[in-house]
């Protein structure tokens, strides 16, 4: 009979969540044998790497205001103190709006939960965004096209600065290496885990238990080639969680949907590189993360390649996936041709007649109310369902998941402030529902 | 070109709620075409058939307790007052429990609600237990398996005697029957609905619309063979929601477990005989429903057969499917023999040794509340996730279909109570998260 290796804690999954949980609860926890895998070649290779890598902290919800709050200023604490370097660059989000749109309660509510936080935001009218952006298309009069497409004119921007990108590739180094300096184990990659073990407590020896009248709980991971047990299984499997918890009977909640990036070069575009240097935003000269008023198109800037990146946050219509499947990684060429490009060159006619020179896919991991999920149950700590968003809310969603290892009824997150640990949970679920998803 | 098929209402699914919405949509918009269509060869053949076919009002939310007292007294009215025989028996339900489970707050809590429900109810305490039915076993002291069994002593009884058992497939033939009477349109069977044809709003006819940028709307059904199209379709699919839904990018929140029915006999078998015909319940001189204290075990009487139905609500440990998979349809003898009958034969000692001679598994459409679902949006009319109860909640679950049909705010139920037609949905859901799932 072969010996079962077995550790205190796996964590599977090693993008920015699992990373962040690695990282958080070795440090905290400095005796216990931490094992981290991935299905991946490395750490941050899957949907991690295939976002926007955008950073916001203007939610609408106060629990996403502080999970996204704290982590953005842990980011700028590792950037600036720790003096790592995440390509963390404040441009500034900015969402368009018309008249209508801007007087919406629901925008009334989430700016006047902003004032009460503290996030920092500013309004524009038409005039102010037309001498910043001179080649944003303010007046839609005389286009028929317009009606037919459905579009609001732009009438406000509602921009935050200290919202940015980052690296998220810096991100996951920077946790993985912090983590390497004091983990006992060694990660391990192009680990694939089938399935968890559900164990018997106490265990009684019989063939085939756990039966319905024993107590159970999560054990260990299946891999192809074997069986590791661990007293706790960390799952950051972000788009993949059905995939492990629905066959043990846990309903994780989240589902899987497909978002596309679309890369545009403004190289010898002079129209394009004056909306890529838009002044008046940020330190930078660069045009913000610009979210249009319609059809959920979006843009952010990508300076070191001059140029953009464009997707498009559409809901009803895009399907959901129960688990992330292969075709969730390929663009559409016609999704950009006939979806975006239109909505975007009536805002931005310098746009008009460009390509995307490349394009990617990866999937958002979505939560009922776009709240991320951490609990632990039955031997199981699942941190999942950030909806699209992972990257800005992981540092405090890693904190969480620590909290409930150590059995702390609160965490706390970086800067101080606290949050009960249950509150992400499904049971004792505690939240506000997120009302501005992109 | 080939002319498509087109109608007022398809409404998918032909089981109990299909046929239920089917009926009560007809009778109050009798200028409508309907299309029921079920992939199976006839109505009711799917889960409605293969339940334990037990209704109960006993539930601990204020709303799964008026839709099924509501749904229960209009099944008194079609089998009393109608003269419809649905075999509509009320042999009570009957939950023991130990001391400690009685004096659980969240039991004090289901039992007030009942009370200013006004939902009968009546507790036995062991004494009163022991002489209705002799054989139980109320005295685990001396025996050592229990404890590793996990299993609690029967202390007290909690009795409803409005509940008891019917005959789904009268049920189901007792809608379909009264649907066909007013209807313009025959049902179709063996008709499998392969996915939701989504359109804009309003068409461009271009092609591959409809874009993220128009609005869209389910417009009809596609099958192997034809486009059908409709103003609404109603899905009354259970466990097979997500198949549509999913690919549309619409969230039923419902998965499908597997649940098992174990068939024994009483015959020739005294002990067992004098259980099945426990005295003092009602007047079948019956046992009733019994929910065992302990492992989810529970086992209702079936007189016709002079025998037992028995199955077990595991929670934890029994996988969740995305949709029903055709192995949720494959009982298995190992969960009887290892899993069931030695919880059964603790408390029942009469079961000691006996064997099913018969046994049948089919798909629940759990709810994460285990409230159901009825909602109307983007075309779709959804009905599901009833979470193991649709036959004692149907007829409301249409009532409120048909109110959200017709763009009335609130809906009127058997008897005259009323709900708000939104407080079934996700969007604007309005419920008390259900505690007494079985």
């Amino acid at each position: 009979m072969t010996e079962i290796e077995s550790f205190d804690i796996i964590i599977v999954g090693a993008g920015v969540i699992g990373v962040a949980t690695a990282y958080h609860l070795q440090k905290n926890n400095p005796d216990k044998n931490i094992l981290i895998v991935d299905r991946y070649a490395a750490a941050g290779q899957a949907n991690t790497a295939l976002s926007a890598a955008a950073v916001r902290n203007m939610f609408a919800s106060s629990t996403n205001q502080l999970l996204t709050d704290t982590t953005i200023k842990y980011i700028e604490h590792v950037q600036e103190e720790i003096g790592y370097d995440l390509h963390f660059e404040k441009a500034g989000y900015l969402w368009l709006m018309s008249e209508t749109q801007f007087n919406h309660p629901s925008v009334k509510e989430w700016m006047n939960r902003m004032e009460k936080s503290g996030i920092h935001h500013e309004v524009y009218d038409k005039k102010q965004l037309k001498k910043m952006i001179p080649s944003l298309n303010v007046d839609f009069i005389g286009d028929e096209e317009v009606d037919l497409m459905n579009l609001e004119e732009v009438d406000y921007g509602l921009f935050g600065g200290d919202c940015g990108f980052l690296d998220p590739t810096r991100l996951v180094e920077y946790y993985l290496e912090e983590f390497k300096k004091i983990t006992h184990v060694k990660p391990r990659f192009g680990f694939n885990v089938k399935r968890l073990i559900l164990g018997a407590v106490p265990p009684l020896e019989l063939p085939g238990e756990p039966y319905v009248w024993q107590n159970k709980r999560v054990i260990g991971i299946e891999t192809d080639e074997a069986e590791i047990h661990a007293d706790t299984i960390v799952l950051a499997t972000g788009a993949w969680a059905n995939e492990l918890l629905d066959p043990i009977g846990m309903n994780s909640q989240t589902k899987c949907k497909k978002r596309q990036m679309f890369v545009i070069h403004a190289e010898d575009k002079k129209r394009l590189q004056d909306v890529l240097h838009s002044e008046g935003f940020n330190e930078l000269d660069s045009i913000p993360f610009v979210i249009l008023p319609s059809a959920g198109v979006y843009f952010r800037p990508q300076l070191q390649e001059e140029g953009f990146w464009i997707g498009c946050g559409d809901k009803f219509g895009r399907a959901y996936k129960y688990i992330q499947t292969d075709d969730v990684l390929a663009p559409e060429s016609s999704y950009f041709e006939n979806g975006i490009y239109p909505v975007l060159s009536k805002y931005f006619p310098a746009f008009s007649d460009v390509r995307p020179v490349n394009s990617w896919a990866g999937g958002y991991c979505y939560s009922p109310d776009a709240i991320p999920f951490v609990y632990y149950e039955n031997g199981v700590l699942v941190a999942n369902g950030a909806s699209g968003s992972g990257i800005m809310k992981a540092d405090a969603m890693a904190r969480i998941a620590n909290a409930l290892y150590q059995g702390k009824g609160e965490a706390e997150l970086f800067g101080g402030r606290t949050i009960s640990s249950t509150a992400l949970s499904i049971k004792d679920r505690d939240v506000e529902v997120e009302s501005v998803v992109i």
